[in-house]
């Protein structure tokens, strides 16, 4: 007994705000340098979100300077909806309080400590007070707090509190001091346009220790808040539905219509009779027994997926490809968004993109963006699910090398959107590896890669039609030389016969006798629209077809015509002139057209 | 200010238990399947250190049946010291409780969430409480809890307790029930026998569905626990050494000198001339300015590292080699327990060893054992510094092929022992990525790197000697029976000159006219001690040098000889007799030994 008694005098309650104190590593606080993109993060992350539920354009200011030795001051302002001033302290001041925590709905914050765990790593390394300013309206003040933690009881320590005048109408500054370093300079300005990019109606400006860059908004649209749904019957827990029992008032039926979602009457009954329950009884007086058994009928019973649309907010595929297109030049860009699908009860849906060629490098491995919740995830790749995921594709068979990750020059987007992402630590560095993510995870990735590996074979095909025609049409003029030896003729001009072989649209103009002759060929395999255009002294009064447009430029004339060539298709026309001036096609690229101009 | 209301009335604490429902994967509750060694492991760790704390050795049964459906009975038993009944409920119902938390010294236990977590988790797949029976001396009865946990409040809620008798003296029982499979059976077993390896005062017995497994001690000796010590001056941020100062009630000195480990008085003083500050101040009234030159000071002195030896337990270099060898036949090991070392103020201690050969397998991977604080690490290996320190070496250069891992028939074993092993999770399985902690993990590996290649580049030598010798002592009986051929004399007998040549022990019997002669020529380049054996008719009466025993076995002699021989030194006895009988040699490996008996 008196060891056992010993030892109980050390047993004792741990706050939480102690627990993350001494594990700050798991909330992202483990190096200074760190520390500085992890407290950007949250603040951001919690101003889109409030501007989400608000329904408001975010503009979002972000600053980071040093105010003297290795001391910063992190400062980020939106224009959010604002914090009622009762509920300032505990937002900012308290570990484990929120307001999504509950909310079964797509949200970049979903535990209630970022934001206060960075208020804790300042008072840890500085002592210094978090300052936060919040307005909710033009007809109220700002309120003004200096605010700490009081660590061995995870509460809020209100410092100071003040009304002021703010020039804002609405929204919220945090300034946040700790002893930190610049060194992950270029990784936070990943961070700010990654998160640009998949939150293209917010407007981001950042002035990084005077470095102002400004990540303007692409969309003026604020997407719509993802709506909190019911739990699911088939993701439900017993202790959960226990507790969801309890604080019932109705009977068995009202009860699982009312409380999950996708439960109409037709489902209830079938869960009642399959649990052999009578609709009449009130769900709170269930016994444990009862319950297990009413849980196990709730999960034998055929019941739809959660309305993922409703509680989900997929970037969706056109703004992935944008999204990409906008940060990096492409050869090839494909998204797919899948359908949702559900993990221990929880709504996801898995969206992905390819980008191919252009300016990434050759080589080396693939690059790869991860997103959860249309947060860019910048730490633990290797620990990641999406990369797990992306490593078990064979990428081979869709026309990438592959070492563990793809290689080669390609681009990989992956995003995670649930009403739960399972992250591996607080920190929300890394999705963990649940089986059902995997899976659809692959599924999307496999698509895009029969679609990279289709674009990837037309390129070759292409490049191998290319090479055999260049091949002959490098003998061609050789062939014609020694022909007008022979034959004691001049040198005719095989452009054309090039162009068809090349499948290239030709334009081939000849004067002859004051009569100027424009001759167009497509002998490309699809249709163009070209626009032709000759400069010269010639007006063309009697050409046909008639110019669309003539323009005279003090005895010049520019004569523009726009025809639409079909593949195969010829074009013609004919006007008295002297033929010389310059002549120009557009509407199809360098590449696929040839010009002679036999007046030249 | 209407939409802040509304938000607001959303915003609300989550409790620890509440949050750790919703995220138990990062309990190590992600899967059925997980969770039945996860609730087996935190048991375990628990039992260990109770017992190491009472300095009892530890006798655990552990227990895993099905009791219908997919509902598993999980049972941890122990003799450790018993708790104090008042503290059975909140040990085992309550998040963040615990006695090792605030405690500065090794220890299996960390946090105070992982035995609780489990109890957290059968009530939310079954709805069962948790059994808890323990006991904490013959004088004492046993306590029978029956406790769940309160799920809002993190509180424990005690369903049933009795006062009961019990077998045992002194111990703690633990029954919990929840659904689970046995797919990962190999993996536990895995995990108790690593487990049992770098424990080896432990007995550890298990029955996994009927399937009994005792992992016997192989020590009688309890490792002495680690004891706790005081915060290092180099290691304390602002806000702890606020708390601290804020506690004392001495000056500045008297603080310094009994708060921090390492600080005596000329190390005090050293801190105050450099700070500015008077020995006779209160610490308590030392301003957060005043407090913060202070800490500066601190971290400016120079300071011995803290004293890894009085709070860290590591396994030692013997252990690790013994528990490698018992568990997997090897031609080489060896280890190193490196010196301590310091992350974040924390102390610690990297050991590792490398094993070769034997029967690991030739291809793929070397196998890699990750402990920390002699817990192994079972999950998440890539996520690990551990394995991301593994891939860092450069193994080419220590004879190993490499790919990230090194591969060949090669195994790895690193333990971190520290005051705080930094975890990547609650669920502890993966060391997070400190530097210094990775920097020390590479520098043990390249010690034992460079062993391993001695060792590689001495078998290649040896390997390349024999094929030559081989080669040789191959032609000498050829050129012996074309010599014997020659000079028309009988075949003389050529082993000792291979003998010689191949570097082995020559043992050679010859009887001439009743006079028994054996040479024994040790051509090896070590000394070695022979035991020769000689059962015959010839009693040997007249030998020189006498046998060292004689046995007489009904008229056949058993006669024993032991001598030692130098490299190179030769031994011979002489007898009268009939040099019949059989002749043996031991002391020397089979390979290494040539036994020529003339007379047979």
């Amino acid at each position: 007994m008196a060891i056992a008694e010993d030892l109980a005098r050390e047993q004792r309650s741990i706050s939480v705000a102690e627990f993350f104190e001494k594990n700050k590593h798991l909330l992202g606080f483990d190096s200074p340098t760190r520390g500085i993109i992890t407290t950007i993060k949250e603040a951001v992350d919690n101003a889109l979100d409030a501007c989400e539920e608000a329904e408001v354009l975010p503009d979002i200011l972000v600053s980071a300077r040093r105010v003297g030795g290795d001391v910063y001051r992190i400062t980020v302002e939106d224009n959010g909806p604002g914090i009622v001033p009762e509920n300032i302290p505990f937002v900012f001041g308290k570990l484990l309080y929120g307001s999504r925590f509950h909310q079964i709905r797509q949200s970049r914050g979903q535990q209630g400590i970022g934001i206060s765990a960075a208020v804790l790593y300042a008072q840890l390394t500085t002592g210094t007070p978090a300052l936060v300013i919040s307005r909710t309206g033009a007809r109220e003040k700002a309120h003004r707090y200096e605010l700490m933690i009081r660590t061995e009881t995870n509460e809020p320590e209100v410092v100071s509190h003040t009304e002021i005048e703010w020039d804002r109408t609405h929204g919220t500054r945090l300034e946040i001091e700790f002893k930190s370093t610049l060194a992950a300079k270029k990784r936070l300005l990943d961070y700010l346009r990654l998160t640009a990019i998949v939150n293209p109606h917010a407007r981001i400006t950042a002035d990084i220790d005077g470095d102002v860059t400004a990540f303007e908004r692409a969309s003026d649209e604020v997407p719509p808040c993802p709506r909190s749904i019911l739990p699911h019957p088939h993701g439900i827990e017993f202790g959960a539905l226990k507790r969801l029992s309890d604080a019932s008032s109705g009977t068995v039926e009202e009860f699982l219509i009312g409380s999950f979602s996708r439960v109409g009457k037709k489902t209830a009954e079938e869960i009642m009779g399959l649990a052999g329950l009578k609709p009449s009884r009130k769900a709170k007086r269930l016994s444990a027994d009862e319950l297990k058994i009413l849980l196990e009928a709730m999960q034998g019973v055929r019941v739809p997926a959660p309305p993922a649309q409703q509680c989900l907010s997929p970037i969706g595929e056109d703004l992935l490809c944008r999204g990409l297109e906008k940060e990096i030049q492409l050869d090839f860009v494909r998204a797919r968004t899948r359908p949702g699908a559900v993990h221990g009860g929880h709504s996801f849906i898995i969206e992905a993109a390819i980008g191919y060629g252009g300016n990434l490098p050759a080589e080396g491995s693939a690059r790869l963006f991860r997103f959860a919740n249309r947060v860019p995830l910048l730490y633990q790749q290797g620990a990641c699910a999406i990369t797990n995921s992306v490593m078990q594709v064979n990428w081979k068979n869709y026309g990438l090398p592959q070492q563990g990750l793809p290689g080669g020059p390609a681009l990989i987007m992956v995003h995670v959107a649930s009403t739960n992402v399972p992250f591996t630590s607080e920190s929300k560095d890394a999705v963990a590896s649940i089986p059902e993510i995997e899976r659809e995870i692959v599924l999307v990735l496999q698509e895009l890669g029969r679609e990279l590996k289709a674009y990837l074979s037309r390129r070759e095909r292409k490049k191998q039609q290319d090479d055999r025609a260049r091949a002959v049409c490098s003998i061609i003029p050789e062939i014609a030389a020694k022909v007008s030896e022979i034959v004691e003729l001049p040198l005719v001009d095989t452009s054309p016969i090039e162009g068809r072989i090349m499948q290239k649209v030709v334009l081939k103009k000849r004067t002859v006798d004051g009569r100027v002759t424009i001759d167009l060929n497509n002998y490309t395999t699809k249709e163009v629209a070209l626009t032709l255009y000759s400069l010269s002294g010639d007006e063309a009064g009697d050409a046909e077809p008639r110019p669309d447009f003539v323009d005279d430029i003090g005895g010049e004339y520019n004569k523009v015509w726009r025809c639409r060539l079909g593949a195969g298709e010829a074009w013609r026309v004919v006007y008295t002139g002297a033929g010389d001036g310059t002549i120009d096609l557009r509407g199809v690229e360098d590449a696929m057209r040839v010009v002679v101009d036999l007046d030249v």
